[in-house]
């Protein structure tokens, strides 16, 4: 059994605040995967680590930049992060590794995301999480471009043909247009008109393409907020299933 | 023209002193480093760095560990030498960024090396200095093992298809037996006998092994001291020439 779990920017950082973790929410997640079995990969977003620098430099997930202080900013704000949620997983006795997007994952001049997931796959076998993380990636003719942890987790779960998704974000589910949270998602036509008119964005394109794109996925997925993700690591449905 | 350079880690770090940079050393390369031209990987040993933990948690090339804690303290001093060598490099104009093994490098159970070259290849594409670096890496049914510097430049070289390959290193070149440097090697068996009784050896398998596998590459390889790699940067043949 192979779950990959996001961990939302905005759960585990203050948001308003440049490069704050939010120590609380970040030690309640870790908790919750101190008492996880099974083979775990996380993903976790930038929050006000990584976004603060790619907005700086205009670095989008299509707008590249062939600036490398760009590059080393952004990548650098995001592994002190990293090292961050590491330190609380360890905490709770996860044997949590860094792994960092840059140094294996890249475009193609057309925008693909290439992600060789050989030493996440070995990693996970020989029993360790791999905790990776929303990065800015070389982009074949347009220098460098941002790689979303909502992207990463999608090309995460596929390359490792995952039994499961988590999406730990700062909602407890998606919401309906009455605001309540919808248990289960088959298409998206079923939500579109709710999931389009939804406050409750997330940065790095908001719930309706996290729900599309989840829809894509082989593997089923659930969105659920902190308080939900004991449950989905003990194998229930917590929030919105999605698929 | 693609240069793979190799510093040694006897080169940019004080070897007795764990955890401590050779400034001047390092100074000295990136002045030669900062007038260079043309696409070029950088890979750094780990000195005084990466081989303390190392050697501290019994973790060798072969050796493996199911230690995160190895790991991470490995990983962990071999980032932070690596952030010394960008900074140094940053100050005199190249635009390096860094690229960490783990997160893209594994072995498999008979501990082939299997380095996916994309996101690297992509990097020096677009015009950065990716600055690799010896590291720990997941090895199947072993755990983790040490990558070294120099089993990671014939990689690189290889899936790079490098035109030239340097290896900057603390001595000048290999020594015949009367400690004069050798110009040329062409064949092992011509200086099997005055690299085997050499004293100056590297850390990670000593003069012979590194003459043996630089011959092994397609592309011609120079080891020279720190003083011969402005020239090598030039194109000329300090040190000496192996293929």
């Amino acid at each position: 059994m192979t779950t990959v779990l996001k961990l939302g920017g905005s759960v585990i950082t203050e948001k308003e605040t440049p490069e704050t973790v939010d120590d609380a929410a970040l030690q309640r997640a870790s908790a919750a995967l101190g008492g996880s079995s099974g083979r775990l990969a996380v993903v976790h977003g930038g929050g006000s680590f990584g976004h603060h620098y790619a907005a700086s430099h205009g670095v989008s997930t299509t707008a590249g930049t062939r600036d490398d202080v760009a590059i080393r900013e952004i990548h650098g704000a995001m592994k002190r992060l990293n090292a961050a949620v590491i330190d609380a997983l360890v905490e709770t006795g996860v044997p949590a590794v860094p792994v960092h997007p840059f140094s294996g994952a890249y475009r193609r001049s057309d925008g693909t995301l290439r992600f060789p997931e050989g030493a996440v796959a070995t990693t996970l076998e020989e029993g360790f999480v791999p905790v990776l993380h929303g990065d800015v990636v070389a982009h074949a003719t347009e220098g460098a471009t941002i790689l979303s942890g909502d992207e990463l987790v999608v090309a995460l779960a596929e390359a490792l043909s995952a039994d499961r998704v988590g999406v730990c974000s700062a909602v407890s589910g998606v919401y309906d247009a009455d605001g309540e949270v919808i248990a289960h998602i088959d298409s998206f036509d079923d939500v579109a008109a709710a999931v389009g008119a939804s406050d409750e964005t997330d940065v790095t394109g908001g719930m309706a393409g996290k729900v599309r794109t989840l829809l894509s996925l082989d593997a089923p997925a659930s969105v659920f907020g902190v308080d939900g993700l004991g449950a989905f690591l003990d194998g229930d449905d917590p929030g919105t299933r999605i698929g």
